[in-house]
């Protein structure tokens, strides 16, 4: 069988969009990309929501591509996300730079990026992206909704804001809120890119950006995605090139992979973005974003929660047992709480040695569990 | 009782200085501090290493300070290393910048700082830096050595190199060598003052230096001395100024907390020192440096290592249980070691949650321990 392919698509909104701290843009475009078919009755869809660094383009192949997108292991015909069964959708989230308005697309009225005129980006606002992509392909209802880390945050967030409009989420490696080590963590890595003169307030062009900050926020996060173990059993002390070694190069192969995580980064990411989504993440608080709901009822009648909704619904949360960024504790709370709101919730915490990142890196388990979860849906 | 006061002191050694790399320098200034008197025997003595950022100044006042050194809360009349009891003595380490002659110190050839001319440093350079203050002092052998993180590697090294030189060694919180995500911690640091592009390869003025990198260097750092839990009970989500945020400055503690730690560093703190001092520690390897003592027959005749010296020693070694920088396995490994070269190794590990930044922060029981391993030297 020849690799499924897919091309990325981009929806248009010619209408103003407005975000959760009441500011709008006349127009914004949502890049995404969907996999199988939407059935007659319109209830096989299911939307799988990115992290920090992801993009639209979660699985198959771009037309000429080696690498296949980044849930290909997930999401394909027979694999857990199944599309000989189901319609899966992704999108690029509000605020980021790989084909959805984000700060550095252009603002029309200025012809310049937006920079840091961008209004600042929730997770909400993401998902209310989402909301309008939804619509635009006739899918009123989902399946499930889907995601990692950041992906899991908007997952718990379209749940709970619509819960007519999903059947159950599935929350991977993530949390209700960020912890003063998470932020911590973020802080760090938006300072480097600030730090950085070629950063310039957020006004860069692309031959002058502030490459080296952004590569150096990414090497911290390359730090916490992965376990304290794996990285000694990968790299230990192993060195690389010591013949060549110039004062304070990398020589440690650890210090090689780093570095070549931060060179790779760079050039398919946007600082600012980088700025606004952990910005979205560092500010996410589920709790207190569905206890106002009140807020936002003059915005949307529809959205807002109430636990009576709840009783039909599902939830699958997993977590990794040597995830220290992510750890389980959080993603034990977030059952708590749904628990406790009557929705049934699975909850597996995976034994591996891939740290954060096994979302990514380690879907055998998650595989299985999520085909039961969704076979369990009907 | 007045604080006690003390100065630095600074050793100006007018002769050839040689490093381990076979580089030398024409002369050297040593910084050092002396607490407590040399007693007639000259058999009371105490050197204190000290980590990373620290220096001379470990105990007592400056004139005018209003901090006393930073471990005062060890050092002093009736405190663990006990200044009626012991002459201790503690000296800036060689690549360090203050007061040790370092990257920014003048070369006499040129005028300007050695920025990266300076050759690279090892743990043993700063080893053999403090023999030569030792001789300088009289001090012909040690009660102990004692430090912690870094300060932890120096005592080691100087226990190893020269057992007939000190009945015992205190090794806090430290290891024999970096794991693979201690030396990616410190070349994200590295990285984070070599992006910075007033860095300049290492040539800077005090007016235009990397300070934006040096402080995000500082900023990693400082997450990864404190424990998780302890940082969620110190700062949580909690806010701080949020009436006036603009756009990603900080709102959250944590933020402000980071940020405070980063700009208070640069002002007393070269980055081309945190270079040289960081992969001093990442190239530390005690087994591979105590094993190939023979390359450094020729250069000093006494140098060298017999299991048969170490039957007589005492080793204590102190490791916190939510220290995730320099976890407790690595302190077990360093009782491993010694145990097996016949030193009597007494091990600890302290219940805190201070993380790694305990052996500064939270000495109390520490202090104890000291004390009795002290008094059971005789």
């Amino acid at each position: 069988m020849n690799a499924p392919l897919v091309e990325t698509k981009t929806l248009g909104i010619e209408r103003p969009f407005r975000f959760e701290s009441g500011r709008t843009l006349k127009r914004i475009d949502i890049a995404y990309e969907t996999y199988g078919e939407l059935n007659g009755k319109r209830d096989n869809a299911i939307l799988i929501e990115h992290a920090l660094s992801g993009d639209a383009h979660a699985a198959f192949y771009h037309e000429g591509d080696q690498k296949p997108g980044w849930w290909d292991s997930m999401i394909g015909p027979g694999k857990a996300f199944d599309t000989d069964r189901y319609f899966v959708i992704c999108s690029n989230v509000l605020g980021g730079c790989r084909g959805t308005t984000g700060p550095a697309s252009l603002d029309p009225a200025t012809k310049r990026p937006y920079g840091l005129t961008f209004p600042p980006v929730s997770i909400r606002d993401m998902v209310e992206a989402q909301r309008v992509l939804l619509k635009h392909l006739g899918v009123e209802r989902l399946k499930t909704v889907a995601g990692g880390s950041m992906g899991g945050m908007q997952a718990l967030q379209l749940f709970c804001d619509y819960p007519s409009r999903s059947d159950s989420f599935i929350c991977i490696a993530s949390a209700m809120k960020h912890s003063a080590q998470q932020i911590a963590f973020n802080e760090v890595g938006r300072r480097a890119i600030m730090a950085d003169p070629r950063w310039n307030d957020g006004n860069y062009d692309d031959d002058v950006s502030p490459e080296g900050g952004l590569s150096v926020a990414r090497m911290i996060g390359h730090i916490t995605y992965i376990s304290e173990r794996m990285m000694q059993e990968k790299f230990g002390r192993q060195r690389k090139g010591i013949g060549t070694k110039t004062v304070f190069r990398p020589s440690f192969e650890v210090e090689h992979y780093l570095d070549y995580q931060g060179i790779a980064f760079v050039k398919r990411f946007d600082a600012n973005s980088y700025l606004y989504i952990t910005d979205a993440a560092d500010n996410f608080d589920l709790m207190a974003s569905i206890s106002s709901k009140g807020r936002f009822r003059g915005q949307n009648r529809e959205r807002g929660m109430n636990i009576g909704d709840m009783r039909a619904k599902k939830g699958l949360v997993i977590s990794f047992s040597s995830d220290w960024l992510y750890p389980s504790s959080q993603s034990r709370e977030i059952v708590r709480l749904f628990t406790a709101m009557n929705v049934q919730v699975s909850y597996t915490e995976i034994e591996t040695e891939h740290g954060h990142d096994a979302f990514l890196t380690d879907c055998g388990k998650p595989s299985q569990i999520i085909r039961g979860f969704l076979a369990s849906l009907g």
